[in-house]
């Protein structure tokens, strides 16, 4: 994981000197409204300033960064000499700018062509999350959607962040909604990096120090009252699950759930959280799953697919024919099926979307 | 740490397409005879025919690389259209291979002047480490022997490798003396880690997870029947340090040991071994060293100095008027000394080289 990672209270301005190795001209990408109020875009121009970079901004990424927004971008800023990009928000504007920068360097190609190229580089990107849970800001991947094939999937060029700065102040002003949405994310990033093929003594060890942050933060998560020191944990602990799942990828349950998201508009985490409570059905008597929920602090899968739920709401019902759909449509996610552990057959992928279906009460 | 590491027993055959994106041909830089010993070099030899690399190779780096010798290499294969370093060896071939490639990528200037240059950049490097013990696979350093100041430091260009391959079976050959003594460096890197203005929590994570992984070997090292499965626990501690390192630096002891090694000849871990008697004593009454002793599993701070010093052997008597030398020389090694998270008095560093000149039974 090559991306550089400064951390602390202020560290954007205090640590803008890392910025000036990235070029003499920033286009600044970002969302409309969050980075405004949580105080990241002043900081973003103070740090810039301080280093005497130009910059150019473009504010207007939504929820869903599709190819039409990349192109857009691009179009928009290629003649204005942009060198690098300094991306500010979750999961969509930091991965906007991952697919943004190929394009900048890769002027003669359109958004379009790229999602289907592999191995192209991209101008070098400074990733500031304001949120808990993405963790993209240390990994290669930027999900895009194809609107034309109501699909999310990854713009496969490898992008890492060549800086990242984690300052959970940013945080501080997310709803309570939301930041459960993002934690489960997290979570779920350090679930599935542990019970993965590609596991390693090296992401396992990222990953369980994540999921002892995680268990650390879990109480107040549910109850809402999530300290500062709280918000410093949580985003570590989504930066360790970027950097877990950059080396393992992620596994079904985003295979599962991204469906979700497009079809049914679930929250990124509702629809994991709904996923989970079949999934993990998968590893009753897996020694690693065990791990997990002993470093988590739960007693067992229940009372953990139990907590996920409770934390973010969602309500989903699926037809017979829906289930079959969707299960056809996630078999052919080959690069995140083959990271799961065992053999998985239809069968097993329909039950998921079953159970994710029922009524909460209906599995208690 | 952006360095892809690649795992296992045969993982540089198995492996080899890691090498197809680094260059047409390739100079194999490695020991004397090690390499064709542990079978190292035959394996480098069939990755790189695997993927119809051609290759020549620089087999003459002995325990200490000059400045001479790294010129040497650039001139002697300078036209051969070399493009990028596969290095096979302990950290001497490996430290060689960063500092060499700087100067194929930098054509104009010689070795003596990078010496003394800053971010200069290297020709892509593949490192094959056949010790458990300097990590150098996973760094971005270079140790290079300035022989007219009879010094030992940091070639000075961050050439992280861009591919590690461990294989542990290329360590079963090393003498027990010789394991011990590279044991002794990984240990240090980890410990020097944690005792480090500069830990964070991700380089406190990886250098717990190494001290860990040394607790379970540490018996079978000191009575010299190492498992394979203890040389994989090793040579995965040991890049564990080196990542911890890359993040943090090293500290006093390794400031402190160079000079014993450029001037006494003594090997660098049996220098540190030495050095650590009295330099832990600094750490009395702190809470993270308490928390490194019981990683290892010792009881006590004396237990584990004991255990450094039964290790290693060594034989140091130094005059007060060398004491008096040798601390001035080491407290002008700022970069280290600044890593040290106490103020450091120059009469603790002469306290330091006073313990390390006693023998072992005055010290118990």
């Amino acid at each position: 994981m090559p991306t550089r990672i400064i951390t602390g209270d202020g560290c954007l301005v205090k640590g803008s000197s890392y910025l000036s190795g990235l070029g003499k001209k920033a286009l600044i990408i970002t969302g409309k409204n969050s980075s405004k109020m949580n105080g990241s875009l002043d900081d973003a121009i103070e740090a810039l300033e301080n280093e005497k970079i130009r910059y150019k901004i473009f504010d207007k990424v939504g929820e869903h960064p599709s190819v039409e927004l990349i192109q857009e971008i691009y179009d928009r800023f290629r003649d204005e000499g942009i060198e690098f990009i300094l991306a500010l928000g979750g999961g969509a504007p930091i991965d906007a700018s991952k697919a943004a920068g190929v394009l900048f360097r890769n002027r003669e190609i359109s958004a379009a062509e790229a999602f289907s190229m592999k191995n192209l580089r991209s101008i070098p990107i400074a990733a500031v999350p304001t949120t808990a849970g993405t963790g993209s800001e240390v990994t290669p991947y930027s999900i895009i959607t194809d609107s034309s094939m109501r699909q999310k999937k990854d713009f496969g060029q490898e992008s890492f962040p060549k800086v990242a700065y984690l300052d959970s102040r940013y945080t501080y002003y997310i709803s309570r909604e939301n930041t459960a949405n993002n934690a489960v994310d997290a979570l779920s990033h350090l679930v599935e990096g542990v019970l993965n093929k590609r596991a390693t003594l090296f992401s396992d060890t990222l990953a369980m120090r994540g999921l002892a942050l995680f268990s650390e933060v879990k109480d107040h998560l549910m109850n809402g009252n999530l300290t500062a020191e709280d918000r410093k944990k949580l985003i570590t602990a989504s930066t360790l699950g970027g950097m877990v799942i950059s080396q393992t990828g992620t596994s079904i349950p985003h295979a599962l759930g991204y469906i979700l998201t497009t079809d049914k508009e679930l929250p990124h985490g509702s629809a994991t959280a709904a996923i989970y409570r079949g999934y993990l059905r998968l590893f009753n008597n897996d020694s690693r799953y065990q791990a997990v929920l002993k470093t988590l602090g739960f007693s067992s899968s229940d009372e953990f697919t139990g907590f996920i739920s409770d934390l973010t709401d969602y309500d989903l019902s699926l037809t017979e024919e829906e289930i079959r759909s969707y299960t056809n449509a996630s078999l052919n996610n080959l690069g995140k099926m083959k990271n799961h552990p065992y053999t998985i057959r239809k069968e097993d992928i329909e039950e998921i979307y079953r159970v994710a279906s029922l009524k909460k009460s209906a599995v208690r």
